[in-house]
């Protein structure tokens, strides 16, 4: 017990919380054992989309969460409000054990889908993973790198698109997992995506023990996230909603 | 119909999708009709308990959503993997409706909690907030500048110190509504507290549009969320790896 630790204030209690906070641990960033993950930020992305997953993967033992983008810097979202830097360029980024491609607006995902320098990484990247991963309408730019077979999901309103250009079916799932594509629903549900890649890499009692660490225990105040049980003017307010807020 | 409509693909579909996602749409966020809304970012944050809010409060119609630190520039999670870009330097922020205050790891909260330049600026913005808010650990920050009142939430872990430090009882709910000052447990209880923002902001019907719009219909693969129901080890566990992931 050295003087820095015993004057240092600790707001957190527990069990295992006065080692667990005192001084001198997270040194497992630094250890190269745990998955190396990457999330493929693109203009005009959807926040959530790469932060849920992120928030959950980053606490797996010695793992490292590395935001990757066609060029290092900062990515602006879909409503432009909110910027994420990308640490590394897809062309300094060789191997990664996991994937995970996010989702976007219309704009973003289209200029995504069509962007070669992406879509060629992603395939080059995907030969090596454990898992290769999206949410939202980031299956759909899987979908235009050629690694979408039989089923998927993918944001609600893109479900149609889904189908009909990539000749798979869309399953109404929060992550639906094919060879090692998983693809996950709109927005939110890469976080229940994240769990389920945390029980795969590292057991079910870590993914637990994560799920307790970011308190996930979700008490929505509405119930209006199914899009099977909308009705079509809350889908119309919906995309009404995003799109004005997108840019 | 013009000829760049045609042609441009459009990756979501239903009632409203054609016209919302044409060209020409997003000029809500140059409007201010709408509320203005405040993210501190403070070095060690965690990563989802801004960005999960963010994701859901920019799409509330007209709303701006600017991240906020001490300085302008990048801001890194406790993990130190993930940089987010404050917009806007405290001293440029003068007025805002609501104020979101976002938790982060024990060194993170603790140097938050002993910094005048946040508390003071936190003080001066809650005079006039229509709402004053926190995630995790963010509410001992509020505490921190006096704004507790009676009762609150906070990281489960923190309950014990919330309670001795400031005088007010801890209540084991997503989010605790005090006066104008609502606190939200844990990371992603962030989400929920958004939703109830949203709620309160605009009305049930754009909060449910906006569930709907990022899919929110969580389906956690294990029900391990919930610190009152988890056993010490588990606890211990998820208080481990916290500390590890942390730096």
């Amino acid at each position: 017990m050295d003087s820095a630790k015993t004057t240092r204030r600790t707001v957190l209690a527990g069990v295992a919380a006065a080692a667990a906070f005192g001084l001198g641990t997270g040194t497992a960033q630094a250890e190269t054992k745990g998955p190396k993950i990457g999330i493929l930020l693109y203009d005009g992305f959807s926040l959530l989309d790469p932060t849920g997953p992120a928030e959950v993967l980053a606490r797996l033992p010695g793992a490292t969460v590395t935001m990757i983008a066609q060029e290092r810097g900062p990515v602006r979202t879909d409503t432009r409000d909110v910027a994420v830097l990308a640490e590394r360029s897809v062309a300094e980024v060789h191997r990664l054990d996991v994937l995970l491609v996010p989702g976007a607006g219309n704009r973003g995902t289209v200029a995504a889908m069509e962007n070669p320098v992406l879509l060629d990484w992603i395939r080059r990247i995907h030969r090596h993973t454990t898992w290769t991963t999206s949410v939202c309408t980031g299956s759909l730019i899987l979908g235009a790198a050629g690694l979408l077979r039989e089923r998927a999901t993918t944001y609600w309103a893109s479900a149609d698109y889904l189908e009909k250009t990539f000749g798979v079916r869309y399953v109404p799932e929060r992550y639906v997992q094919v060879g090692k594509v998983v693809t996950a629903a709109g927005v939110s549900a890469g976080i229940d995506l994240a769990f389920h890649l945390a029980s795969l890499l590292a057991g079910e009692e870590i993914a637990r023990g994560i799920q307790l660490a970011v308190e996930y225990d979700p008490q929505p105040p509405f119930d209006s996230g199914d899009a099977a049980a909308a009705s079509p003017e809350l889908k119309a307010l919906a995309l009404k909603l995003l799109a004005e807020s997108q840019v």
